[in-house]
């Protein structure tokens, strides 16, 4: 995944360090996963903080489509969804569009029913981040349409088909409702707006394989007087197998906030490493940090604390790190968090953050 | 207008003798619409019958699109359809697709604020014509999104955009909103199949213009098992200057709900007839029932009396009846159905047939 190229081509910035430094002062802090570069680029930030710095809160949007149960890759835009939320104030709204997937049709066994199953179960692991239900909501697409559908409509005005054809590299025998999809996403990127009858800065952040949506929907919704939303991008979390990216089609190369601590354990234990073929080679000539997914995922996710980050990044390097001590590590960290995500899921009032028509 | 080349091309079946028969038997009636041909064609219209008459009980669903104000010729299917409510004991569901003429964007001065004000014009008008506030239910589409959305979804699965795009003759350049529409306006069609957890036939009394929908439509229908809707098809009310289909596009030769009696006199006063150049003429040679404006607006509604139906359009074959009179006749019977109209709408309580999420 070349990260440049991507921005290059979808025409979004990078967050360098002048704005890292500027959400810093505004924040009051960074987030491990700015300080990292995991989020790594933005559209219009500067003009959230201008409007932030003269008292005009922003609200935070982002989103999940029920596909299958819900993977540590998924957490991302949610942590960095909660921590805007702490630092700035923020009220989050949270689609759950659970005819995404069912539209798309690449699963058959993903019908509606399927699919609303899926999303409660993500709405909980959603609420469980440690978001604030007085400042929060979430709501499915279905039963949320009868305040989307409208405003959905008037998005859907200002998107021909051949937009929606060349940014999706769909065929005329894409069907017609993932065709208007993209319209119902848009919606709460400016729907606050329409509810205060006043306009509302917005930011989402964002896998940046979802940018695609906000390409389209953002010129619409500015064709319809409200602010375009902020968007800001995180890079993706790797397969255990090493691979770009960490997809819940590969399950074995996948945690799932679900799976128990056996099973995490196996999977971490047969994670590819950036070290040496065997213990003795990886002492005396060290490894490669970043072709580790051990240590990726210490870096995007589990080890906060950056001089601990920097101790197991070393240690890969130097080779004083071995391939046992390095999983099982990781594994605890794994383990420990599943366990008390499911704990926080234990006590969460679901309903509270609910929104239906 | 072809009806023969239309029902050729669309793939419907006419209304014969046969069919009218086994329809007043089961009515206990024949509508003078249908004696006279003005409902024409139909879709499985025998089907519905079968299981009417084996104790399946049939629902009625049409609608109207706002785009202005009413007229004489929206008034088609619905007189229809109160009709099949008082002879078969039908449920009517009206769905007012406020969004449509909204998304096909040929009018700028149609937001979805002013669809929404014609919208409950239009329900007025229509709850007006007699219809059981218990048995018909209406809607707006974005109001009653919650209910219609996720059913659309499923419709709009089965729906390409190469079917759309040859159905409507469309390009590319379609907005996404109108490509998805036609789910919409498929939804009503088996809702109470969907509410009702098992199937009940739908019968769809529409101008045969809209029959383009639900040629798109019904196989979506059949494929989510549902009954496929049967259809009844009515021509179109003539211009009164003597074209195929009456027109809101063109207000002068158009009869609306709201006209005043003065404005009526004088739309009638210039309406074609099928009469000779002068009385004298007229009186010689007799006219040309086929033709005249006068003639087709008594038959297709303003005489329900065959016979005395019959002796206008004698009067006018003959000679005997003269222009003049012929058009008074007609602009008083107008007349007095719009008083009685705007009588019967001081009494409706409209918010007993609406429908919202």
């Amino acid at each position: 995944m070349n990260y440049e190229d991507l921005m290059k081509k979808f025409g979004i910035a990078p967050i360098d360090a002048k704005l890292s430094e500027r959400i810093r002062k505004d924040a009051g802090d960074l987030h491990f996963m700015l300080r990292r570069g995991i989020f790594f680029a933005h559209r219009d930030l500067n003009w959230l903080l201008d409007e932030y710095e003269k008292g005009n809160k922003f609200y935070v949007y982002t989103g999940i489509a029920p596909s299958g149960g819900m993977t540590i890759a998924h957490l991302l835009p949610f942590i960095m969804a909660q921590w805007l939320q702490e630092r700035f104030g923020a009220e989050v709204l949270i689609e759950i569009p659970d005819e995404e997937k069912f539209l798309s049709g690449k699963d058959p066994r993903l019908t509606l029913d399927r699919t609303k199953e899926l999303a409660y179960a993500d709405a909980l692991n959603i609420a469980a981040l440690g978001f604030r239900p007085e400042k929060t909501k979430m709501f499915l697409t279905t039963e949320y349409a009868g305040a989307l559908y409208k405003q959905a409509v008037r998005v859907s005005k200002h998107i021909h088909f051949s937009i929606i054809k060349d940014a999706f590299g769909w065929e005329n025998d894409a069907n017609i409702g993932k065709i208007f999809y993209t319209s119902m996403q848009a919606v709460p990127a400016f729907l606050k707006s329409v509810q205060q009858g006043k306009n509302v800065p917005c930011l989402i952040p964002l896998g940046v394989d979802q940018d695609v949506h906000f390409r389209v929907a953002r010129n619409a919704i500015d064709k319809l007087g409200y602010y375009k939303p902020a968007i800001m991008h995180s890079s993706f979390l790797p397969s255990l197998k090493g691979g770009a990216k960490m997809s819940s089609s590969d399950p074995d190369n996948t945690i799932y906030l679900d799976d128990s601590p056996q099973v995490v354990t196996k999977k971490v234990n047969r994670a590819i490493t950036g070290q040496q073929s065997s213990a003795q080679l990886q002492k005396e000539l060290g490894g490669d940090p970043s072709k580790c997914a051990v240590c990726q995922y210490n870096r995007y996710i589990f080890e906060p604390d950056d001089s601990k980050l920097n101790d197991i990044l070393n240690g890969e390097r130097k080779g004083t790190l071995l391939a046992g001590e390095h999983k099982k590590d990781l594994a605890m960290k794994i383990n420990r968090f599943l366990e008390q995500h499911a704990r926080r899921k234990e006590k969460i009032d679901l309903e509270s953050f609910m929104l239906r028509d």
